[in-house]
Order: structure tokens, then sequence, then C-alpha cells
């Protein structure tokens, strides 16, 4: 087992990476139950989570009082309807301030898991123990909490940090191909915005990744994590640096509303719209040309999509994108690539550029 | 005008207190503009007090897009439909993550504002102006947003600082007489927990404040929030000391709970709650004999409620309290007092202790 730390004073919490973490009901209890101050848990997870490793997690914690909570599966149920419901459950049960959440599945889980951790009771405290790649990779470190309005993906929620991870490659073995194929995206983009050398390593070892092979994953894991949790550290509020993260996502987000939430997974939709960045950084005179294509060659090697195959519509993209939460006062801001391994925010995008990426993704 | 701060690092905030300040338009445009960001303004409000000042703050913002969302009057529409109505209003108004709410009412608007605030987006800024003496005494500084769950108050919100609050007394002259009263339990309570000058001040200067003299209202606004923003600053999430500001609470949030949401006004239940917290700390000899008496005596002169009158039952009581927020883990935390001026926290109530004082108080 590795541990990744993700610094931010007393707020700060350890990523566990490692191999049958959640099959050794010790081991996991043991990292568990320093984290949960009173003898109340709460999973939050989803029916096929539950019935994969829902008795895990329980024979963890034999002294605890553990409730489960089941979220419908997808995208879809990321809203508040869901998020009203868990308050109800909450109450019902009757959990104390001093509860702890536990948010076992993927980024619908944990983001709408980690929004009622922070807002039940004004904040208790919840643990991600992330089953996609996706998520050990992405969404469960940084504290990014929040559930999708119909207008808008992730417009409700709140920066509110969990306890710990609990990363178990073991359970990826599980995730049916194009669920873990979309996590890979996300690791792409890690090398795209900060490590050259892990862009290069996915290039040579993509093969190796799409095996799941035990130690490509705990490399492509861990080198992720470090990532964003160098980034959080240095502006968890996303001020900043941190938007470097989004790298793809202004044209992920708009290809996945436009589409209709679950059309598309977000890595998928990530992944294309890590192409159009690219390719607006190379319009823009920022990126030499041909990078864009090397990073949409890694994605096809890795089975991702890289574009939407003449499904687009440059107005409507630019409609989707000014609602987009990333748009500041109405302005637009893109993370571009000035090399792979080097990323940075601009508001001074071209809109010819745009236009011109646009037109040729359609 | 004075101003008060409360010193929270890059969090902190002014609060600003003087006579007329809403009156005039260029004063507080000028203390407002400095806090909005971008030129989009979104006015919480009732439809009272929008009849009343909505026109002042229109007035103070003439170069800002201003849009007003009315919610209902009363305790009752501090839920989570308002919640989920007010977002979306801001998403059909295109509101940025920019944008800029402000909280123009009492309680229930402030509470409500800034919940939203909190979670719109992941955070957007916010500012107070409390148009209650409960909210300028109390609830408009410090943070605390919430709305309520049927099953209990304030169960779902965060910590969330205003940027600014302004608290205009000329506002005061406008409040319904019962409204006005039960402001002033908050204040009493400043007294109680932490200022034996200010409790000396009130009982003599009870008639002044009856009246709603400027000076008198000046005096304990100002002394009410310099306490409340001390406490704050030391403990903002409320790990310790901040909880000493609950005096009454436990109780008092009891007997509207019972009572049924808008039967007893927040202050008035604080007021009955108090005197039952003050005879707690008799019973257990933590408080010599007769404070509670005098609390009780000067809260009547302020003309506010100071029992039931016969309508408690201990055993919904006890219930009642048990689910209450700042129960921890199951075990009641109570708020006592030693002396007038002086308060603290306690979980080793004394059980015979607290069933006498609630069957003296049925």
């Amino acid at each position: 087992m590795q541990t990744v730390s993700v610094s931010l004073g007393d707020r700060s919490y350890p990523i566990y990476i490692g191999d049958q973490l959640l099959a050794d009901a010790s081991m996991l209890g043991g990292l568990l139950s320093p984290h949960i101050a009173a003898h109340q848990v709460a999973v939050f997870t989803n029916q096929t989570i539950r019935d994969l490793y829902g008795a895990q997690v329980e024979a963890a914690l034999p002294d605890y009082a553990v409730d489960f909570f089941v979220v419908g599966d997808g995208e879809k149920y990321k809203n508040l309807e869901s998020y009203s419901s868990a308050m109800d459950f909450l109450m019902t049960k009757r959990h104390h301030r001093s509860t702890c959440l536990i948010a076992l599945g993927g980024g619908v889980v944990g983001d709408l898991t980690g929004f009622v951790a922070a807002t039940f009771q004004r904040g208790v405290n919840f643990i991600q123990i992330p089953t996609t790649l996706l998520a050990q990779v992405d969404s469960s470190v940084g504290g990014k909490t929040a559930v999708n309005h119909p207008s808008g993906k992730n417009m409700i929620g709140a920066f509110y940090q969990p306890r710990a991870v609990i990363a178990d490659s073991a359970v990826l073995g599980s995730l049916p191909e194009r669920e873990y194929v979309a996590g890979l995206a996300e690791a792409v983009k890690y090398g795209v915005i900060a490590d050259a050398q892990l862009f290069d390593w996915m290039e040579a070892n993509a093969d190796g990744l799409l095996r799941r092979d035990v130690q490509a994953l705990a490399h492509v894991i861990k080198r992720s994590v470090e990532i964003k949790a160098d980034v959080v550290a240095r502006d968890e509020r996303e001020s900043g640096v941190r938007a470097i993260l989004n790298f793809g996502h202004t044209f992920g987000h708009a290809i996945e509303s436009l589409a209709g939430y679950g059309t598309w997974l977000h890595g998928e939709a990530v992944a294309i719209g890590m192409v159009m960045a690219a390719r607006l950084s190379e319009e823009m005179r920022m990126l030499p040309q041909g990078q864009a294509l090397r990073i949409a060659k890694l994605l096809q090697a890795l089975q991702l999509p890289v574009s939407l195959g003449g499904d687009l519509n440059p107005e409507q993209m630019m409609s989707a994108m000014g609602m987009d939460k990333k748009a500041s006062d109405g302005r637009l801001r893109f993370v571009v690539c000035s090399a792979i391994g080097e990323a940075s925010v601009t508001e001074d995008h071209s809109p010819q550029a745009l236009q011109k990426v646009l037109a040729e993704s359609g």
C-alpha cells in the first residue's frame, strides 16, 4: 500500500492506494476507524456496488451501526431530489453531527455524498472509497462536491474535503470495459497538464493499462493523485492554478450537456474535449502543431473517442459553454497547453480560433 | 456610522451599524459595491420588505443588473423547496460564479440566502442587510446558514461568511411590536453569556429599548455584534466556545419544534429557553439561586414570555431535544451559566436537575 497526502493544514488527509484493500477486513477497518468519531456510519452507494462490496465494508466495521443509503445508478440521479432523499434518510435514521458518511462508488456517489456531508448539520465527516478508475484518479480527491441542476452540471455544491480516500485497484476488475476506459482519459489529462513523463509512460504502456495490469494501474493512480494533491494544496477553491485541472472540461461539459447526461460518459466527453482544447491551443499558436494529434493518438490507443463524428452544432456548443460554471462573468475561460506537460488558463482566447475548432469538430 | 470587524483571516468582514443607511443611496452604494465583483446582483427578500426597502437597494446600485427573488414570509419557507426555487431562479437569470447575493430581510431570508450563496456554483459572494432586530444583533453575523428539515430546524446548511453586514436601525421602526421585542431576547442573551455590564445597562434602559430609542439601539446592536464577532473569530465552526451562543437554544428549539414553527417567534422561544437554562444552572449548583429570576424579570420588563404557561410535556421535550443538532452523538450538551456574564458548555448535566426544570416549566 502507498500513501499520498493532500496538504491542507488541519483539513489534510491521506489517500491510500493498493490492491485488495477492501477484501482485508482488519486492514480496511484500520484505515476507516480513525476517521469515525462516533459509532454511527452511513454508507452511500448504488445497488450494483452494494452487492459487490457492501458486505466487505460492513465486515470491516463490526463495532459500528452501519446504515446503507442506496442511490440510483447514473449521472441523472446526481440531483437535488437524491440530495433531499439523503437528508430524509439521515434524519429518519437519527444520525448526529458526529456521524461519518462513506462514499462507496463512482463519481456520482462521491459527489453526492460529499455535498450531503458538507451540508448535513453544517458539515460531518466523510470518507471516499472510489470504485471506478475515474473516481480513483480524479473525482474522489480534492473536495469538489456537487449535484447537477437541470440547466447545468455541478451547479449546486461546495468545496468540502474528505477525511481519507481509499483507492483499491482490485475493485477495478469488475468495471465494465467502457467505464474503465473512460477513467483513463483523466489520467491522460494529468500527463498533458503536468507530467510529460507520465504521458510518455502511458504511450509506452497502453496495452498494460487496457489489460488492467495491477502494476500499471498502481503507477497511473499514484501519479495522477500526486499531481492532483499538489494542485489542490496550492489552490483549494479554484481561484487560480486549480483551473488547469479543467483541461478539456469546458468543451467536455458542453458535449455532455448537449447530448443529454448519460449519452457520453464523463471521461469520454473529456477525451473529445481535450483534443479540442489542444487544437485550440495550436490555433492560438501556443502549442506547436502536431501535439493535438499526439494526444488524440494516445486516447485512441486507449480506445477512447476523440471526436463527435459529425454531431456537433457550433452555435449550441457556444451557448452550452456560456452557461458553464467555468465561465467568469460571461467571459469564457479556457485551459490551454503550451507543451505536453504544461497548461495554463486564459480568458483571452481567439474567437476565430475557437470557431475554427468548433467547425472542424462538427 | 460605526464599524465592527469579524476577524477571520481572508474571510474577515465589516459590520456597518448606523441610522438611515439605506435611505442614502450613495452611502449604501459605497458600502455595497466594493463587495460586488461583477455587474450582477440578486436581492433575496420577502414581499413586505421588498415593498418597503427594495427601491432603496435598487437606487444604490444604478450600474448593476439587480434581480429580485421573493421568498414567502415566515420560518415555514426556510426549507429545501425554497432553496431549490432559488437555484432555479439563479440559473434562469443566468447568474455566474461572480454574482453577488444580497439578503434583505430577517433571519429566514438571511439563513436561506447564505446557504444558497454557500452552494451556488460552490460558493458566491453575499451581503447581509438584516431588517429585523433579531437578525441585526445575531443571525446576520457569524456565517451560520441553513434551511430547516421537517424533522429539525437548521439541519441542512453550511458555515459560510458574508462579505459585509449592513445594520440600519432606521428599518427597525417598521417592525411589528412582537417581532421587535423578540429580537431583544438575543441581546439579553449576550449580556447573560458574556457581558454583565450590558445586562445591567439593559435593566436600566428597558423603557428606552421598548421605545426603540435610536441611541439605545445603537448601543445594544454594537455590543451584541462585538461579542458575537469575538466568539466567532475564536471558533468559527463551533467546535468549542462558540456553543455558548446557543444559551437557551436547546430548550428554545425544542419549544419551537413542538409547538410547530411559527407558533412562537424564535426570540420568544429563546427567552423561555434561557430561563430554563438558567434554572438548570441553578439546580446544578453552578449558578447562585435568584439569578434565573433576575433574567426572567429583565425579559418580562422587555415584554417577552418567560414560561409556556402549562403547555409543556417533559417527555416530548426530551425527545425533541434528543434530535436537536446540538446533541453530540446522542448526548445532550447544555450551555449553562455560572454568573450573569459567564457561560460554558457541559455534557455532564444532571438528569434529575433537567427533569425538575422540565416539570416546573410545564
